[in-house]
Parts: structure tokens; C-alpha cells; sequence
């Protein structure tokens, strides 16, 4: 089967060295930054914040705080995955606001639907909904992967650092965030040797389970 | 910016109602379940499993524990995403294991790497490592919707379930794994109105912060 989606999934790989002198154009970036943010989530509630780090020395201190690995400052695009640290009635009132507003639906109509989207969360608990937005934020950043691999652009996805450091150097907690992952997106350097590895995927026979 | 990725971003939609009579062909199930399959996972570990319900007495049944969303019955292909309950050493050394063959390395090479997605797993604790499971699941449906969208392929990502109903009917339980979500894949009935729905999604200034 030859398959351009295939053929992106097969290219991409964590791309461990950027090469710093290649930026990603404007159309690009805005590609990437656009996928996710269309990106699904549960209820289509988007319980995410992305924060796009483009200050030099802010890259710097956050490399600090996530090993030392280079993609922080070397890569063109820099973006941490945040999620609200309180999943409630206001982040719902916020997005019922929106159904309302672009699909032209009289606001009292949707009371129904935000009920529903209330109860399903506060089912959760505290704690549970807090992990269920962190869950949102992964499927940002499978669609962000791909999007980026389908257009040749090189990424790596990010969870080695240590997200209170984050958020304390990004200020996430004044606003009520919580980093969650990273994505650092660019161009893969001649000197990335990981470029060439074989992808390792387990075989069709262990991964799937007909029933 | 006209792009084909963005251009499949705004098609997709949370598909509500199935053409029954319409199914996917060989190749494009193919493309669905190789791109879950090649999805990106932290490490590259892999802890999960795709469960393919093609069974039509075990969809009813999955659609009784799914408030009966039609989706779960109507959809062409059906996949429930599980992942292990026990995020531990075997589960590593399976995927060492992978390595050492499909890169032709000496897997004693690899106890370095070993050791050390060990013990990054270890200080997760045990409900953060299954909990941290079931998020790389997500990275996996945000893989395929949009692989999905990119071959004109509708599909519906699904939360709404009981997953202990689910695990029992699939019988997860006795093989050590977990429903996490499901995902529908088909072609969108002319009698779903939701296709027309514009999409919400907040705006650039509400959902990026730029640092």
C-alpha cells in the first residue's frame, strides 16, 4: 500500500539534533500552530493553552529544566502542552459562549448540552478531570506530529522535564496552568545519526487484537 | 495559507451518524491501523493494544455499555484503544527486546536504556504509570483522525462508555489490559445534519501564549 500519510508516519522519527540554522517558514509554522489548535478534544472543550516560547533566554531556562536536551534551543518552534489545573463550570461557560457565538445558536438553547458536559466532568472528580485534560493535550500533540510529518517538517514530542520548573519559568500557576508535555518542532541536522535507525513498532500480530 | 493537512482539520468532524451500507476498502482499514500502529509513544514503548471489533453480536453488545450511540454499530471499523494495567519491567524488556532485533543491536548493549526507562517508570508510582499509559493512547487517536481526515475517511472519537463494561465484553480483563477509548471510522450518512455544524474552536489570542 503506498500511502502518503504511511509514507509521513514511516519518515518521522524524535528528532533528537535540530539544526538550528534552518527555521521554519511563516506558512509552516503557522501550519503547525493551526493543527493544533483544530485539533479534537472530548466535547470539543479544548481544555489546553499552548504556549509558543520564543524568548531565547526563556529557551534557555527551560532547557535547564528538561535535561539539557538541545531540541529546547535548537529547534525553529518551540511549543509546551498546558492544561487548566481547574476543569469546571467556568471552562465549560467559556465554551458553551463559543458554540453559541460561531454556530448562532440562541445561548439558553445549549443549556441542555453544557448540563451534560457539568455532569460528565464533575463525575470525574477532581483529580480525575484534571487527568482527563491532561489526556485532551496528547491528542493535540498526535495530531501536531503528524501534521508536521506530512509536511516534512521534523519534531520531536517532549515529556523529560520537570513540569513544575516549567511552569514556574514559563509563569503557568498565575494563570492557572499546568505544562504538561513539549513539542519542538524544525529541521533535522546531517549529524543526527537517530535520523537513519530502524523504527521499531511491534509487529501487526502483537499490536492488534481482532475480536 | 491552503494546505491539504488544515484542509482536513476543518473537513473532520465528530462523525454522529454512520452510512451503514458504505465500508471502508482494504487498503484504506489498512491505512487506519497502520497509522494507530506507527503512532509516536514516549520511549517509543508502545503500551498498548488496538482491539478491532469486527464481531457484530459484540458491537451490540459494546453499544449497550456506550449509551447506544449508533457509531459503535454503524461505523465500518471499530477500534478500542486498551492499555496495560501493569506498566512494568516485562513490559520494557518486551520492548528492548524489539529493539535489539529490529536494529540488529546486542541487547546487552541496551541495558543502559533499559535501566533507564525503568526507572523513569518506577518513579511515576504505579497509578501515574498506568494513568501515563493511557495518555500515549491519546497520542494514538490524534494519530489516526487525523490520518483519518487526510484519506477522506470519516471517523468519531469516543469517550462515552463504561470501560468496565467494555473491558468485560472484550474480555481485557483476563489478558491484563483496559479500554481507554474507542474510535469509529466510515463514511458520514447524508442525514447527518452535524457535518454542516461550523466548528468551534477558540481563537488564536485565546488559546496560544506567546513568550
Amino acid at each position: 500500500m503506498k500511502n502518503h500519510t504511511i509514507d509521513a508516519l514511516n519518515w518521522r522519527y524524535a528528532t533528537k539534533v535540530y539544526d538550528p540554522a534552518k527555521k521554519l517558514s511563516t506558512d509552516q509554522e503557522n501550519l503547525i500552530l493551526e493543527s493544533l489548535r483544530l485539533s479534537a478534544s472530548s466535547f470539543g472543550l479544548q481544555p489546553w493553552k499552548f504556549i509558543v516560547v520564543r524568548d531565547v533566554a526563556k529557551r534557555e531556562e527551560l532547557k535547564k529544566a528538561a535535561w539539557n536536551q538541545n531540541q529546547v534551543t535548537d529547534a525553529s518552534l518551540f511549543v509546551v502542552l498546558a492544561t487548566p489545573k481547574n476543569i469546571d463550570a467556568t471552562l465549560v461557560s467559556t465554551f458553551i459562549d463559543s458554540v453559541a457565538e460561531i454556530q448562532s445558536v440562541d445561548r439558553t438553547k445549549l443549556a441542555g448540552y453544557e448540563g451534560m458536559i457539568n455532569g460528565s466532568i464533575t463525575a470525574k472528580g477532581e483529580a480525575g478531570a484534571r487527568e482527563w485534560a491532561a489526556r485532551q493535550a496528547y491528542i493535540a500533540m498526535g495530531t501536531a506530529l503528524l501534521a508536521a510529518a506530512e509536511n516534512a517538517i521534523d519534531a520531536t514530542p517532549m515529556e523529560g522535564f520537570d513540569p513544575a520548573q516549567f511552569d514556574a519559568i514559563l509563569g503557568l500557576g498565575t494563570i492557572g496552568f499546568e505544562s504538561r508535555a513539549a513539542l519542538a518542532f524544525g529541521f533535522r541536522s546531517d549529524t543526527d545519526t537517530h535520523a537513519h535507525d530502524a523504527k521499531v513498532r511491534f509487529s501487526k500480530e502483537k499490536v492488534f487484537l481482532e475480536i
